[in-house]
């Protein structure tokens, strides 16, 4: 009884780790992933954030550009953050409070797409609110799920 | 006069590297942006090939997705191997000779656009002729820009 118990607890354990290992072929592979997507995501929006904060000229174009990779690339790392991949910069939060990571990413994801419809408005003001509500949901996520 | 000439050719390579430097605080952002990116495509493109390798089961929707993000993310590295990046695994050829960089950069994004209209047909066969001429726009570039 014992050992059945045993091995459908492994079972189960393999169960909920297929989604990262069907998708990565290894943990390494999902944390490059994950910090990759999000670095790119990080560039892009801090092109945003010059113009927003005046250390580059306003350039409505650039800005829809890259309010675009952010929104496109936005739904990528989370998948990246499957069972079984913890390492990197992540805190074991993330895998600890699921529910609160998770929600944290749809809110920056949300966000993310109205900063892309705020800068095909082409208007600075709009396009600084979103900014600042987008960048609020990326400080909420670090402060609580990235180590510093 | 030599003074003159010396100052003309220190504004000029400012100039030459500005585009880079506009865009990436230092090199080693381009250099984290292009790895970042280039990984990120190749996990999706992976995806894609292993359906194609019949190691995975064909799901049409999944590999439409996945070409979607190589598609979209096909656009992104180029950009940061502007002057003065050099670094990471990119050899100096990409400097060197960056007309025949620029050429197959182009042909990857030409292929990647063809992979995604392969992927919404739906057909498998019609998916793995243009998962091949990618790859084969991937591996014509790594073997003349990439060291081992």
């Amino acid at each position: 009884m014992k050992t059945f118990a045993a091995l459908t607890l492994a079972a189960a354990a393999v169960c909920v780790s297929l989604p990262a290992a069907a998708q990565f072929a290894k943990a390494e592979d999902a944390v490059h992933y994950r910090q990759g997507a999000l670095f790119v995501i990080g560039q892009h929006f801090g092109r945003i954030g010059a113009m927003v904060n005046g250390k580059a000229p306003f350039d409505a174009k650039a800005a829809q550009e890259n309010a675009e990779v952010v929104a496109n690339l936005a739904k990528l790392p989370w998948a990246a953050f499957g069972p079984g991949t913890e390492g990197g910069k992540a805190k074991p939060e993330v895998w600890k409070e699921s529910a609160k990571f998770n929600e944290g990413a749809e809110k920056f994801q949300a966000e993310a797409a109205k900063l892309l419809a705020a800068t095909k408005t082409g208007n600075l003001e709009q396009i600084k609110t979103a900014f600042g509500a987008t960048a609020n949901t990326c400080k909420a996520c670090h402060d609580d799920f990235r180590s510093k």
